[in-house]
């Protein structure tokens, strides 16, 4: 997905944000900002959203001399996301479709997100109104199919705290199917993104193999990403991406993709024909 | 009031929108869109938001040519506001205190605002709405007295459209008090500014004296007003402001200012202590 004229306002948002997290002296967050707008004056909208926006905050991040300003915030979303552990499994066993159940908890997880949004409410509240939602494009039949099918998995996570959610749903993919799965994080500190780091916080890398994709960027941007994140994305014959970064980056890719995500922003709810707000389970490929 | 980092992207939100309005090709609006960045980040932050506002829109005009992209929706705003004409007459008759309802209307009227919105809703919503809603910072008692007691007025325009509900709680005053009035419009287009236009189309022109301040920005920078402008400024007893422009640019002034606005941006409510939407009919001097 392209950068939209729409994005560059955002963005500047998301920096202004940022720059606040990083730093409490006004005068660094003013530097900050300009240099964001020079930087943006720059940037084709050719490129992809998240990679915009990884230009963006890395340009925050040295100019605050701040590497990871939002690490608070994720480990609080982790703790967050942790204390619901036993009660999500609950409404999970509890549930008529535990796959299905689980599916949308991955999706509803996915409001964990400090990108174009300042934050995201109550968590539990947030779990409630998902279940009680329908999903709006929903290819869970189709995903469930492909999942019977596949040998090797790959997921490309997406939040901290949302991480937790995935692995609520991974334990439901190794009881359901087969496959081997490989789970992704990001290489480094990107917003509130998932790293190393928090997959063993909520442990993940306990009933799955982790990997990190090589990149600092919001998104799944391949060229970015590391030989072996490249090569299991040739060799995979399911990927789940969650989350708008992994969507904005790897739209228009031919490979068969499920995305997991909720809409959060007016140019991706247009994309995809949906809501704000929508919760997404969408097979990139007809007629399967 | 100085330019906060938040008016920055709002900044950019609006000169994405006057872009648009100015022109429909996205390679001029993104051309805007660089040079206004660029703009922004050479602009101190002791300018008060009209300030950098007329920096941002002249930018915008003079790169897409047009020197008048909101000319379509000012004459819609006129024609809609001319329209409720009658019935805001009916209204005032029919109200217990018509003074009173002459103002809530001219507060009412500073909804129609293409600056900090896209957009102001059902011009018969809004006025009922106004009606309905108590003043939230109410100084109407001390502007009866302190207009009681005047010799010269100087009322301080604002939006087109805007301006007929100004016609009518001129008529009001011209009703009740001696004082001389006389109405001041910018000197050409800004935004949905009213210009000398404006007022001879709603007729304000008929019943009031009506002046250019020699300036274009989204509100009254003194420094860049005509000679005449600040002679009236100094010699008025009373100066009614309409709107946050005029209040944005005048807040901080010695003189004795009743502000006629809505609050319509979370950093102009904060500054009042007031809610966003609020009502306000603010006299500068306390005691009185």
């Amino acid at each position: 997905m392209k950068t939209y004229l729409d994005c560059i306002p955002c963005f500047l948002d998301q920096a202004l944000r940022a720059s606040r997290l990083a730093s409490t002296d006004e005068c660094i967050q003013w530097s900050t900002l300009k240099l964001v707008l020079q930087k943006l004056a720059t940037m084709p909208l050719t490129m992809t959203p998240p990679e915009v926006a990884q230009a963006v905050y890395e340009l925050v991040y040295t100019t605050t001399a701040n590497a990871d300003p939002y690490a608070e915030l994720k480990h609080y979303s982790n703790r967050l996301a942790l204390a619901l552990y036993p009660s999500l499994k609950e409404t999970i066993a509890a549930s008529e479709n535990p796959l299905l159940t689980a599916c949308k908890l991955a999706i509803s997880g996915n409001s964990i997100d400090f990108g174009p949004q300042a934050q995201y409410g109550d968590l539990d509240t947030v779990v409630a109104s998902a279940l009680g939602s329908s999903v709006a494009i929903n290819h869970f039949e189709r995903f469930r199919q492909a999942m019977q099918r596949a040998t090797r998995v790959l997921y490309l996570g997406d939040n901290a705290g949302e991480i937790l959610f995935d692995r609520v749903l991974i334990e439901q993919l190794n009881f359901h199917f087969q496959a081997d799965i490989t789970y992704v994080v990001r290489d480094r500190p990107i917003i509130n993104d998932a790293t190393m780091e928090d997959a063993v916080f909520v442990g993940l890398t306990d009933i799955v193999n982790v990997v990190s994709n090589g990149s600092g960027a919001p998104g799944t941007v391949l060229n970015q990403c590391s030989a072996q994140l490249q090569q299991l994305y040739k060799s995979s014959d399911v990927i789940i991406a969650k989350g708008q970064g992994n969507f904005e980056s790897l739209s228009g890719e031919s490979k068969r993709i499920f995305y997991f995500l909720k809409a959060k922003c007016s140019l991706v709810s247009k994309q995809l024909k949906v809501k704000l707000g929508d919760l997404i389970l969408l097979d990139t490929v007809k007629n399967h």
